[in-house]
């Protein structure tokens, strides 16, 4: 099968788009033949933390497809199920933190920018039907990080304020689209014009530039809540910017990792900040619960062919995006872009 | 009546025992002639923060004594009542932050470093009988920050595992006792071989040295909950002794305000930081009635008379006291040193 494989050098330059031998799903897996794959910052991170001297490995952690093997033993699924993958293997239950064990399918396991991919049975649900393929294919990842940072961890309800500084990103879409049905007021900050201007179409409240002094921009109004992904450059605005008593979630530093914070500032204000990563299973199917009782579509990019997936990578280096980045599949030629 | 007061320099060295003039309780006020009050890091910050130019100011926030005049509507007191104040004033029911409006008493009105202090008569509470007087002055705002940070912001139940760093402090005394009362495992810090002595006769689990390698010395094992207090010091350290999702509470920064975190790591343990400072009426009450449960009472460290306010001070600044510094009042003369 085709697959996209990091091999012998770090980094980008040890990617390639070649063939890998079959897969076959042992006991209690079943195996995806991917219609679509969906693109992560993670997929960047990999290629840095995969080293060259192990064995090729099949990056990606989102995809859906058809199951097209079984291995014994596997209840919930059988050969013909549209489905979609929930990355997370090895966390069931919600709690506080992922157990021992837990990893994100695309390290160290095989994952899903290939032809096909094998997971534990657990780790597949029946494609919503409300969504295409495009769709089904890119949210899992994205959706899932969104959903706990937003409820489990900032117990988000109707009538609160919530601000997402750096609007663009997949989960940052999410954020905005999960909040906006949980009937909250969303902020959001960025420093390009158009992504404020697809943000406040998609329903945000207000859209600020990023480079402006927040607290006037939004006319000196504090929020309940901050979903915080950018890290270093935007922290302390962030940190301003709660209510007496409000709430930092973190889940995301893309903009520097080491953080200077005035800790008396911080219980003066009894403020919380939470860190939040992902989420279990049963976090995944109160999110698929919710997204289809608001309808709730991921917002497309772009989508490329697999072998494309230099343009890919450089749009979301860049942060051109506003959403998700995908890929259909070598061997489906039926697929055309959607933009 | 003579009390302890600060005017014309900043600092310590605008503070004097001399004479004040009486005051009169107002409408929904109580006054309370003191027997004993108790000495606070507050009464150090409260030194630089009244301005010299400021009318000259009371100082002290803990104290306890007999009620003996009452303003127009007073109902829950009479003249003649053994009270303890709860220095929190305009706070009444447990929230995530105090009201607009919220003081503690010291600052900016006349404090307990007197012979008389007038409040409102919702911040006075009948005295606990198994507690004596020296023991009834000194630990209403340790206990209130020591209750709140542990019970309502760290949610410490039975079975887990708390880390005190800096034991000697009268919140840290009360934290110990607080926690092992709560049946949780306790485990403390201190440069100090003597605190750490006096805090095993105390209960805790263990005692280590704040200069060793923490991890090191607690065996390798992580525990649930630091509430920290020292501030960048120690800061680092506690996250790094976090069992991944575990809680640091954080209310105080005796040893620096400014703390650098890796946020990457943060989120990854999926760690929570609260802020806490104070509490509410609602849990003052609630710590009272889980003190009389426990019978716990404060660790008195040293009593002065209050006109030796210079030694008082200098032992809290030096760190030398374990538990409670408090002042008896120069009217009292019966009053006898405990050690």
């Amino acid at each position: 099968m085709k697959a996209l494989v990091h091999t012998e050098k770090t980094g980008f330059d040890g990617l390639s788009y070649r063939e890998m031998p079959d897969i076959l799903p042992k006991a209690g897996e079943v195996r995806v033949k991917l219609k679509t794959a969906g693109l992560n910052h993670r997929d960047l991170f990999v290629l840095n933390r995969h080293k060259p001297t192990d064995p090729p490995l099949i990056i990606g952690s989102d995809g859906a497809g058809v199951i097209d093997a079984v291995g014994e033993g596997v209840q919930n699924v059988q050969v013909g199920d549209e489905v979609v993958i929930n990355p997370g293997i090895g966390w069931k239950e919600k709690s506080d933190a992922p157990p021992e064990g837990f990893e994100i399918l695309g390290l160290p396991d095989h994952g899903t920018f290939a032809e096909q991919v094998v997971v534990p049975a657990d780790n597949v649900v029946q494609k919503p039907q409300y969504l295409d393929w495009e769709e089904a294919g890119v949210f899992s990842l994205a959706a899932l990080t969104a959903y706990r940072a937003l409820f489990t961890r900032g117990r988000l309800r109707a009538g609160m304020t919530v601000l997402i500084p750096g609007i663009g990103s997949g989960v940052a879409t999410f954020l905005l689209q999960f909040a906006k049905a949980a009937k909250a007021t969303v902020y959001v900050t960025s420093r390009s014009q158009e992504k404020c201007k697809r943000a406040l179409e998609l329903g945000a409240d207000k859209a600020i530039d990023s480079n402006e002094d927040w607290n006037q921009a939004l006319g000196g109004e504090k929020v309940d809540l901050v979903i915080e992904s950018i890290g270093a450059a935007t922290f302390n605005k962030s940190l301003d910017q709660l209510r007496p008593g409000g709430t930092v979630v973190t889940f995301g530093a893309s903009a520097g990792d080491d953080i200077q914070i005035n800790i008396r500032k911080f219980f003066y204000g009894q403020y919380n900040l939470l860190g939040s990563t992902m989420g279990s299973a049963e976090e995944y199917k109160e999110m698929l619960q919710f997204m289809e009782a608001h309808q709730i579509k991921p917002v497309l990019d772009q989508m490329y062919p697999l072998n494309q997936f230099k343009q890919a990578f450089n749009r979301m280096e860049e942060a051109a995006q506003f959403g998700k980045v995908g890929f259909f599949m070598g061997g489906n030629r039926y697929w055309t872009l959607r933009r």
